[in-house]
């Protein structure tokens, strides 16, 4: 997981404007404003004085994929041109949570579960981020907001006038509907856009859905006397499903931190329509030679694209392994050096049988026995490569063990613990 | 200004509950709720608890008339029933002031001012309100405001939708007409609400503009699982002008702490069409009297209006003077006992002669030069009696001095000091 020095190239400072922006305005939907972006990147040139590019992190749902990655290596580009990178963990929003206690998926977090999500989220990060002070830097917003006041809120939201707050589609759309929004969401970009002044940010990034959040910052640094920060947005990448954006509970994601014959299986399996976002996106490959790929045999770009972003990720991987590991499991075989685990006997019946469901989750392919037989409902489940039917089966464990999988690409050996 | 014993009568508790609701009733434009009053008021009868009634003063403007005395009365008849009075002195929201800086009427204020005016609203008070401590409870909102966290602000905010706030009439009309609304502006209802909160009120008085204001406190104690508030609102008194609200700057009223004379003689200048809401208002006279009184000759309601208002606010004066001194002004005359002023010979040109502007504001009648020559342009002052018109003139001081008169009702004796 963390960096080989091959994959930390040295810093390309000094490089001329014209230059630098050709790398930053790829793959980018909104740049508020290029004219901006270019001034600052003028003085920083002159100055030698690095452009200071934000970057908010919520420690709420640190499982990364390749949807965060898109944004994360944008960041990278910065940090390679010898910007400095700011990466805001919200730590203190996420005490917060939903006050209003209706969103299960924001659950109050004590400061010290936040942080360390942060901690998990950042390793992650290092996949992609270069770590050295000079370019990275770690802020957390209770720096700032836990010692605000009743004065400094009304002061702060005094810069701020309701009609532009929901001039924001969300709610604007759900005030006409007659949903309701709860005032303190209303809040929320503000002291999003607070963090933005307190941090003197240059730049924000951030995906499309973070536009409007991102332009109240740079409001505020106006109002703030500061000068205004750029806002980059960066589109929300579809999954595998090739319709809805990569997300883990859509299932249609591939995870930063996969194996390389997971992620390099993942990308062979991206849909036709997709590749020439996912090059874009996440590879470096020349505009020319995407295109001469797009034009060529599907498979063949698959493979380069397969190769490209597991390398990026994985740069000590075996790529000749992963693909012929890829090959075998979709001609329906079993891959060799799979991971096995070894059962208790304690988990047999009485008959000296095992539940199928129970094997399924001391695999790790499930959490619960419930998910597990919902798997099997769904013909989720193979055993020895043939599908298995019984949510409530029991199987016996014979000297050789049992091959379970998961999907097209998940495999575990399961066998008796002597 | 304080009070006598001759206008506290001893508290009348243990009063039936439907004798309180027709005391409490009166003059009351909204009651919401009366059922809720009614429940409230026989569990204070059954316990012996009395009521908690909160209002909130606001001390940046400390100088109290006749249309806060509206208000006041009917905390006294709360009083008079033995339940609790609170005042909620805002004395940190004070000391933001209007944050956008473009209300000049809402300076910051430091809490040494906040407090200091706090101290002459509350002393203007003493005119009206019972001051043993059984009845009368003062609080500071920086008691819980100072140390309201932003996580605090969030839970609060959280408690509230967006469109019940902007249900506000003013709101919803000035976001139709695109006339900036600031967000600090919506979290002050709230912040005020939460005021109730913190003071457990069982009852609210105000103004018909602050209805919303405090049905806001009423609906946030019920999402802090307290018994919500009845919300009583009165009605705001038309000042001299018989158009307008009574206030200091339309100079339309009739302030706390006039002297008796000047008191008798704004309310004999009371319009006709305002006696029936004047009496019901600012007296306890019953409803069968002031039918009788509005049915017969103006000048008579007017008498009995000016004394009974006069003696409520100074038990001790002498009501017949007050009346004589009143018909000589309306005559033309000019009143005996009246201030005099002593000008030092410094204040003379070459010519021994004084600008009278410069008399004006020696006087008291003025506070600059600009402004008593602007009195001067209006026809507003006389001298001995006739119209003064030339604002730059200049006049001798005999030994006898000058009577100088500013409108219908002040006079000043002005005298070469020796």
């Amino acid at each position: 997981m963390t960096q080989t020095a091959a994959h930390n190239p040295p810093i390309q400072r000094h490089l001329p404007v014209d230059q630098q922006l050709a790398i930053l305005r790829r793959g980018v939907v909104d740049l508020v404003s290029e004219d901006d972006l270019k001034r600052k990147l003028q003085r920083s040139l002159a100055t030698g004085q690095p452009l200071r590019v934000k970057l908010g992190a919520d420690p709420t749902r640190p499982d990364l994929h390749l949807g965060h990655a898109v944004i994360f290596r944008k960041m990278r580009q910065f940090q390679d041109l010898g910007h400095k990178v700011i990466m805001l963990i919200g730590d203190f929003t996420a005490t917060i949570g939903d006050p209003t206690g209706k969103s299960k998926t924001r659950p109050p977090l004590s400061l010290e579960q936040a942080r360390a999500n942060a901690q998990s989220y950042l390793e992650q990060c290092q996949a992609i981020l270069r770590q050295d002070e000079e370019v990275l830097e770690i802020r957390y917003n209770s720096e700032w907001l836990e010692s605000m006041g009743y004065k400094d809120i009304i002061s702060l939201a005094a810069k701020y006038t309701v009609a532009r707050i929901l001039e924001r589609d969300d709610f604007s759309k759900r005030l006409s509907a007659g949903t309701p929004i709860s005032m303190h969401e209303l809040l929320y970009p503000l002291t999003q856009g607070y963090d933005s002044v307190a941090l003197h940010a240059d730049v924000e990034l951030g995906g499309t859905d973070q536009l409007f959040n991102n332009l109240v910052g740079r409001g505020l640094q106006r109002d703030y006397d500061q000068e205004p920060q750029v806002v980059i947005t960066l589109p929300l990448l579809v999954g595998l499903d090739g319709s809805e954006k990569m997300s883990k509970s859509l299932n249609n994601y591939i995870g930063i931190t996969d194996e390389p014959h997971t992620m390099f299986a993942g990308l062979m399996k991206v849909p036709d329509h997709l590749l020439d976002n996912y090059f874009t996106l996440l590879t470096d490959l020349p505009r020319e030679q995407i295109d001469t790929l797009l034009a060529g045999h599907p498979v063949e770009a698959h493979r380069v694209l397969a190769r490209e972003v597991t390398a990026f990720f994985h740069p000590e991987a075996d790529l000749d392994a992963a693909l012929e590991r890829f090959q075998s499991v979709a001609k329906g075989g079993i891959p060799e050096n799979i991971p096995s685990i070894g059962v208790p006997a304690a988990e047999a019946n009485e008959q000296g049988q095992y539940p199928v469901a129970r094997l399924v989750v001391l695999a790790g392919l499930e959490l619960s026995n419930g998910s597990a037989r919902r798997l099997i409902q769904n013909k989720g489940l193979k055993v020895n490569g043939e599908v298995y039917l019984d949510p409530y089966g029991t199987l016996e464990l014979l000297s050789e063990g049992l091959v379970i999988q998961k999907g097209k690409d998940k495999f575990v050996r399961v066998e008796k613990r002597e």
